[in-house]
């Protein structure tokens, strides 16, 4: 039986913090779709983001970062290059990094790649349902993601109305979030780049990643009560998260 | 003579419905400064965006779209072999596209490739005045409109202070908009966006286009009388997009 | 002994006027981070950006603008032969350009590449203090900028809280500005688009790019007074350049 997660609000208190204290370096390999959302949301929540790309100069971007992020959002010779330098020199220097395999069902050769990568032990993969039912061969219940977890070694994270999250022994269900959230490009490549910050800050990867989830899904929340449809959205989501606050994180955490 | 649209801001209303409801992808071959404003704007609107340019990969996310978006934004050897892919899995599901031949006024290379696109048979093909004249040798007046659609076999738009919309036997008339449309990046390409995304849902290729154009401008006109300059109107557009509703569209609409 | 600047407020309203009213074609070779927001402070200020760093059209881009940026936001071989070809139009045309050495701190080979450009005799260059001590081998203090001026021919702009401009002969010190704009991805290298716009309408580059960072500076302390945080800040920051008329340019400007 899983054991419920003590306190991921304190926790997501915590690494908020000391994100924005310790200002950690997050190197990013993502599409060209979510690179500016997702380099503006780690700037709000006090990380420094770079976005290189290219197998000519990302060891040295990786080499000098804290935590990276493989999302695959688009995929080519070029890029699984990039990819294979970066993920060596991680392994190098045992740095986090966290998996964020988008749109895997909508691509047999990005799905091949993912599986790949999956062997490569990514601290922690983020996925959706129908990602997840493409890598794991199965529908994201409990039991599937556990078995997951197992089988990957990796805190396993499906993300939608409601985001479940486990390393195999522990599972958090967060239910914060907002409609406005599905009605935004790179809004879950965003959240995954956020988890990764945490785990820059965070040796346990379940903790950084359910705590991550959490102030994304209340960022979202405070966001979507004053946006006027998803193009204010976009604008109060990157505000909520500069904002947010310790009391407000507790107030709100919807965490089982 | 051409026959005048009989009741484009009725099918107008139609097709955001529909788009709504069906939530058609659209996949997008387009540049990097426009992804993410077409993501958006497609969400706004209620199709699914998905944006790769991997030749590697292209062929899978065409055969899963509804409808394929073929933007010059960006032209290299690369861009070429992921657009020639595409389009061989596009006529071989009959699926609609438009072209968007971005700029060729500004590049040779790129307006001899645009032709050989245009031999391709797009659905529909959106151009501003310079771009038609690139490709068409002629200034956009109603003649050369309908000649270049007659020669093409597509529906032609040239888009500008009023957009002209013809298929060589009808010819529409919009007089919706906004001044700072013109001083934001991507508005024409996420306007060619949305017509595809109309056309995903609608086989007239000829209303599809006029309809998408017209929701674009009357979105435009809502944001443009609230917005503090160009930068909110980014904003405001993508909120006015993802609230219109039927009474707006049929009291706003100018179309001739 | 350096001179001080005589009068870059007024400068700059001369020139945000000549933007506005000459709108000149800015070719901008750039990350695909920072090209959308790139693009859109081009737009509010009047100028007409292009952005293909494909270089089978690049020449034909360059050769038809009237100013050039090259950003090292994202570097690899192709990325460095559309550079190659860019500049040769450059010099042949004349055409003045600002090189943007971001990141250099991080990657040995971007630095590398970085004082090949500056060999190739750019109009003016524009970086931070980690990226100046990286590249003049000194921390940005008044003799070092002074040497570095010298010695590239180039203007040279050190920005931070204070932006210092020098082409060896007179130094400006800028202190307009907001902590926000730390907080936003692109902002330097929108600066450094905004600084490219003015050279394009300027012979004199110390006075252009004094009067670009004065511009830029001035707009994100309007911004910064009504955000209410980052997100808010980058929509704020493109209206208020758009809305920026001379009275309030020259009771703002704090230039010394």
């Amino acid at each position: 039986m899983l054991m419920p997660p003590r306190d991921i609000p304190s926790a997501a208190v915590e690494l908020i913090d000391r994100v924005r204290t310790r200002r950690p370096r997050v190197h990013c390999i993502t599409n060209a779709v979510a690179q500016t959302f997702t380099a503006n949301m780690l700037l709000a929540a006090g990380a420094i983001p770079s976005m290189t790309i290219s197998a000519d100069e990302i060891a040295g971007f990786v080499a000098s970062a804290d935590a990276l992020l493989v999302n695959l959002g688009t995929f080519d010779a070029g890029r699984r290059a990039a990819v294979a330098l970066a993920l060596e020199v991680a392994a190098d220097r045992r740095l986090p990094w966290l998996l964020d395999p988008v749109f895997v069902d909508r691509s047999p050769p990005r799905a091949a790649f993912a599986r790949e990568l999956v062997a490569r032990e990514p601290r922690a993969i983020r996925l959706n349902r129908a990602e997840f039912a493409t890598l794991a061969g199965a529908e994201p219940d409990g039991a599937a993601l556990t078995r997951f977890a197992l089988d990957t070694l990796a805190v396993v994270a499906v993300t939608g109305a409601v985001d479940l999250v486990t390393d195999g022994a522990r599972l958090a269900s967060l239910g914060n979030g907002h409609p406005l959230m599905d009605r935004v490009t790179a809004m879950g490549c965003a959240g995954a780049a956020l988890c990764t910050a945490f785990m820059a800050v965070e040796a346990d990867a379940f903790v950084a990643v359910a705590a991550g989830l959490a102030v994304l899904g209340i960022a979202g929340e405070i966001a979507g009560a004053s946006a006027a449809g998803p193009g204010s959205f976009v604008t109060a989501i990157v505000d909520a998260l500069y904002a947010l606050d310790g009391d407000t994180i507790r107030e709100r955490a919807k965490v089982l």
